[in-house]
């Protein structure tokens, strides 16, 4: 092959991907000649080919620019969508990648999202918290890396152990580690406290994340039978805990995804309690904590321990704002570790989202936008629960949530959830697999399903084809 | 104790803890009768009790509010500033330890920063990728996690091709990941090569966030002797693969981090070659590709690849904006691993971060920014390198950076640089320690200083003690 041709095929076949997209301009002839150290001639002989093939067209003054057409130019069967990238090819089947092709599937198909774990972010008051972020870009010249370096903005720390306080929990600022999102700080949390082939008490069905940093991490997870009102089984945990090594648990005592309990507290306090006499860390997952039905904000374990061995994560992703990615850790004793972990695994948190959220958290109406948004899925939650058991057949069983967004939903005992899903997904309907909550394929005939989106006819409708297949299925 | 003294003794810790600050009003008294379960009568009384300790005040339909007098008015031993977390304990003394307190020593002491890892914030465009930021706040009225998840954005992905591809380097829009920074790129791409107990082969010096990588995943570091012009030894390299399992190879082929050099590009590709024969993979460290003091973008070692091996991180903190914390990695082969431990790590990257970046790329003057950051740092180098040869005793060696923006200097062999470090944070100087560079005690007499910011008769002062110092300790 030529060189002219080489360097056509290449141009050629990054507009094939597009990396240029139609009616963008490809680099100059100068340009193009200095980076493949080719000659003007060798360039200008390539674009008259890619010309020629359709690919490009020139523009006087300005240069080469890929032709409207120019995909169509392409042969069909090597075209790719403008710039999304691949379906990457599954090296191997597990929980996390069933999740991520889950969430995938729900954007794919533009499908009702009853599958997605994440709440409606049309709820979220995005142009207040915008506008601050807005401001902080206006009045800040520039921005020093060295400001926010672990354990983060000062003034955002403040604001939460603030929260903490007005909430009835004396929180220590100096104890608050930010991270991206609580997933940052659940990996982190969990690094610290054990180690590759380390056991670690799990709930039965557990929130799949959770799962996920133990699979991550090389650590074991044990799943304890957990009580869809009262959380975590304490007899079994301190059964568990006498028969082997247990070098963690961890647990969402409020509002637990899937099941949506909220653990009373005084299995809180005993749960504690068991797990400090045997010096055993506990993470605690309260990212809902902020979404209860009930009168006030739930005790979290936090508020019970004596040993600073609670590490108690939390974010903004479920009550304010996902896309900022801002979550805590207040990792008790295992501080330090925490600390340099975050160091080691980001370095540190964005900061215009950190002050963005401060700010809006000593300015704004937080308080009326939580009432606000309980509110809405207190009543969303009713109207899933009554829709479920007008379309599902006999036999379907239900959660009832105090807090959080999602349902679980037991169907009948042959029912598989995995077909059910693929089932929905082909009508542009997702669910939440119940095989995402165990890693040892239990909960095949559960379900998820998300109320936080606004109950519409087209849910309706959707919710009715979804009870019609399961009863096809039974 | 009574009820309301142990309430009025909860608040008072709170404000020396500064959750609640000077002028800001504490929980009204309903509010607190509510949280702590306590009667109105008991609440007034704890809130009497604070007034007549001067902690705080009354105004007039309004509330209480925490005086401005109020931290004076608690005992100054217990007192800690206004929200700035305590200095956490050094649970253990490691280079990551001595990295972060470096780092945090250059903010505490405003001092001047021949020490920092940074570049000046000052270079970046900061105002006008905010522009981009704000813009993006202004159009888009809600923003769903699920249209974020790895890869990462669509448009972003395509920018960062859409430059390699310019730049001589045709690169698969579909291989790319988005991170947080390429700390969080170089951490996944480790972890999806290698185990815990693995050794990985690398330069010597090397990053220290290379080194946290490998500590922080259980691994060993073997550090492999680096030529201060050529690069990573390919004999001593062959020699150690020769001798034991290699897991991975890490290494920074352009501008290498403390050594500045850049290695040619023959070494670059039978460094690829040697791998690729015993099929290691090798994680490229390529944050500063756009510092060079040359003519052209020096090539990476990803372009020389043709197995899949070389797992490529970038990022725009060194060149664009540190504070966003964009990076992204080329993971070849290791994709599908690379973008699902993304996903269990921090699940997404911040959304108007990409995005503005993105519209940054396609619409502004990158490339003109670039060139101006490019000569102000060739300038800055050869400043310092004259004014070290100046002020330094004779014994002194300095490395010839040909890209990049920190300096390596070679004191005298007896001169312990963590005593110097300590002896200039007392004059409010810092260096980068050689020991940073190594985790076996090498590089005592070695440091690294940053030429990012602009050369002033403060810095000229600065170095002239610098100089001193090393003098007196020769």
């Amino acid at each position: 092959m030529k060189l002219y041709e080489k360097l056509a095929d290449e141009i050629a076949e990054a507009v094939r991907r597009g990396v240029f997209a139609a009616g963008e301009r490809i680099p100059s002839v100068r340009q193009a000649s200095q980076q493949h150290g080719v000659s003007i001639k060798t360039v200008l002989h390539a674009y008259a080919l890619l010309e020629s093939r359709g690919l490009v067209e020139t523009r006087p003054q300005s240069g080469y620019f890929v032709r409207e057409a120019a995909l169509a130019a392409l042969r069909p069967e090597t075209r790719r969508g403008n710039g999304t990238p691949a379906p990457p090819v599954a090296a191997e089947v597990d929980v996390s990648r069933l999740v991520l092709s889950t969430l995938r599937s729900i954007r794919a198909h533009d499908a009702v999202p009853f599958g997605s774990p994440y709440p409606d972010p049309s709820l979220f008051p995005w142009r207040r918290i915008n506008q601050y972020a807005n401001a902080i870009a206006r009045r800040q010249a520039s921005w020093n890396l060295l400001d926010d370096l672990p354990p983060g903005n000062p003034e955002l720390i403040r604001q939460i152990a603030r929260r903490y306080t007005e909430n009835g929990m004396p929180v220590d600022p100096g104890e608050i580690i930010i991270t991206v999102g609580a997933t940052e700080a659940i990996n982190l949390s969990l690094q610290a406290v054990a180690r590759p082939g380390d056991t670690v008490a799990v709930e039965s069905p557990t929130y799949y994340a959770m799962l996920h940093a133990i699979e991550r991490l090389g650590m074991r997870a044990i799943e304890v039978a957990t009580h869809p009102v009262d959380g975590i089984d304490l007899d079994a945990l301190a059964q568990v805990i006498a028969r082997q090594k247990i070098a963690a648990c961890m647990v969402m005592p409020n509002f637990q995804n899937p099941l949506g309990f909220q653990m009373p507290d005084t299995r809180k306090r005993q749960l504690v309690e068991l797990l400090a006499v045997h010096q055993i860390p506990v993470i605690e997952n309260d990212v809902y904590q902020e979404l209860y039905f009930g009168e006030a904000r739930p005790a979290s374990l936090k508020s019970f321990d004596t040993q600073g061995l609670v590490l108690h994560c939390a974010s903004f992703s479920k009550s304010l704002t996902a896309s900022y990615r801002i979550g805590w850790a207040l990792p008790g004793r295992f501080r330090a570790q925490v600390e340099k972990l975050k160091f080691l695994n980001t370095l540190t948190t964005p900061s215009v989202p950190q002050v963005a959220v401060a700010d809006y958290l000593r300015q704004d109406g937080y308080d009326r936008h939580l009432r606000h948004v309980r509110k809405v899925y207190r009543q969303q939650a009713s109207i899933m629960s009554a829709m479920v058991r007008r379309f599902f057949p006999a036999g379907t069983r239900l959660s009832a949530p105090q807090g959080g967004y999602v349902l679980w939903v037991e169907l009948p005992e042959h029912i598989d959830s995995m077909k059910l899903y693929q089932a929905a997904l082909a009508r542009s309907i997702t669910v939440g697999p119940g095989m995402m909550f165990s890693t040892r394929n239990h909960y095949r005939h559960f379900i998820r399903l998300n109320y936080s989106y606004p109950w519409t006819t087209q849910s309706e409708a959707a919710l009715k084809t979804l009870g019609e297949l399961v009863t096809q299925m039974v």
